[in-house]
């Protein structure tokens, strides 16, 4: 087995080879003066290749690094060709919203399928029906909760965990089941004699509690932002907020900082100053589910 | 049919849907935060669909919002899509030149064809025989050298045209023939004792003649300035060059200008300071023969 690295991926590459026992051959890279990215594969893969290449900004950039990684490993013959994106770029253009729109991640995924890759693990996406929708190669959704949820046990008092939205509950469930802990979803309404927006709680009380928001991506941190500063005023006591892929716009953690959050902790998707949870275990189980499916 | 052209290519787009007489319809476009293009069409095809989307810096950003307009419009379900990509990236990287290394034209030819291309004209690839070799629906390689003869013409005293390479003679040749002018090719070669590095023509005697350079892509300027510093050394009374792609990175202007060139000029493939040529009439040309063998 030989695990290839993208630069944009290298950390987590590392540690995902650490967990599997195999070294990380980081794959050569420039840019010509035009623009253009160039790669190269400097070393053979020994059986089935394994490469790692998270889409965070520069989005475009890095998919195309990584479709023409694909071409370049698939020439070489590997017994195998299994991608894994941490962050898959495109992956909330997961419907037409209006007529005239595309599905942004089937693009995206087909792509990488007709670039050569055999399986495709990714981490917590958007939509995980997605996957099944456009995909003819086997592929796995790995999530990072129960790695989420340690990093918080033993540190909330009478934690209650939200979702930003109905939508979203079901990773805010689990990572709440790990924590033996209540969990809620967020409804956003606007107050009919001011104006003023909020973000609260659809049926949890929050006054004397630790409240920890769950979401898949953080971006802007508005919504994060708006939760905290409503649930302060309600008399919960702190605030954290956690999420898979920390693609954090510039401003977003002052933001989220300043509404009064206590801490943002992110996972290794996304490289970023609040990465302090590493969802390597939870691909290296993804993989070996895959490679049991296929090999 | 409707035309339907990507921000990076209205102008060209629009001279296209004047010559075959039909409105462009412009695709809608915007960046979310992160950095992530959109697009939508406003505007549901009649007939054949042709979508006009060059490759030019920011190269990786403008393929995949051609990718996402593919996809959106091929929704739309008109009778055939037919791309038109005045300039395609990375096509300059037709094969391995070492082991390790993609194909880069390979990745991106796949893609188009994969988000539901039906049908591609591009203009005076780098490798033509990419097409066929990657491609399996119809396509067109226009070329766009009558149209840079006329620019030329009349204009010329004892006119000689170079190609800066023997694999770009073809080029040279067939805009020489409509010039009725001599034509040859640039020989790179190192002074043994001085270390200078020449660029002069294979066997023609520019004293006195007008130099036309004729080439696919101007980049840096490098090879343009280079043949441009020889040749007049060697007594060419005046050097013009053209290209079909001003690619040109900053600087590549100044370097060719300072370097004695009397005057650059580029079709419209990518919008430059230069590009006072149209392809329009190159790429009707292409589209009608693709339509008879498709439609």
């Amino acid at each position: 087995m030989t695990v290839y690295a993208l630069d944009s991926s290298n950390g987590l590459a590392a540690r995902i080879g650490r967990a599997i026992g195999d070294r990380v051959v980081l794959l050569e890279g420039k840019e010509f003066p035009d623009g253009e990215s160039y790669v190269r594969v400097p070393q053979r893969p020994e059986g089935p290749a394994i490469l790692v290449a998270s889409l965070h900004p520069p989005q475009d950039k890095n998919f195309v690094k990584l479709l023409l990684a694909l071409e370049a490993i698939s020439a070489l013959k590997p017994e195998g060709l299994f991608v894994v994106v941490p962050y898959l770029a495109y992956a909330r253009q997961d419907k037409r919203f209006l007529e005239g729109e595309p599905i942004s991640v089937k693009v995206i995924l087909r792509s990488i399928e007709a670039a050569g890759a055999t399986g495709l693990v990714v981490v917590d996406v958007h939509k995980p029906s997605a996957l099944s929708e456009h995909l003819s190669i086997p592929h796995r959704n790995a999530m990072p909760s129960r790695e989420v949820a340690e990093y918080f046990k033993g540190r909330l008092r009478s934690p209650l965990v939200l979702a930003p939205d109905a939508g979203a509950l079901e990773r805010a469930k689990i990572v709440a089941e790990h924590l033996s802990a209540d969990y809620d979803y967020l409804v956003k309404e606007r107050d009919r004699v001011t104006g003023e927006v909020r973000a609260q709680p659809k049926s949890m009380d929050v006054q004397g509690r630790d409240v920890l928001i769950v979401d898949d991506i953080i971006s802007t941190g508005g919504t994060v932002a708006l939760a905290a500063s409503t649930v302060l005023r309600q008399g919960a006591s702190r605030v954290f907020a956690a999420c898979t892929h920390a693609v954090m716009v510039k401003g977003a953690l002052d933001l989220m900082m300043s509404s009064g959050v206590e801490e943002v902790v992110a996972t290794d998707t996304v490289p970023s100053p609040v990465s302090r949870i590493t969802v390597a275990p939870a691909i290296v189980e993804a993989l070996k589910s895959l490679f049991d499916e296929v090999l």
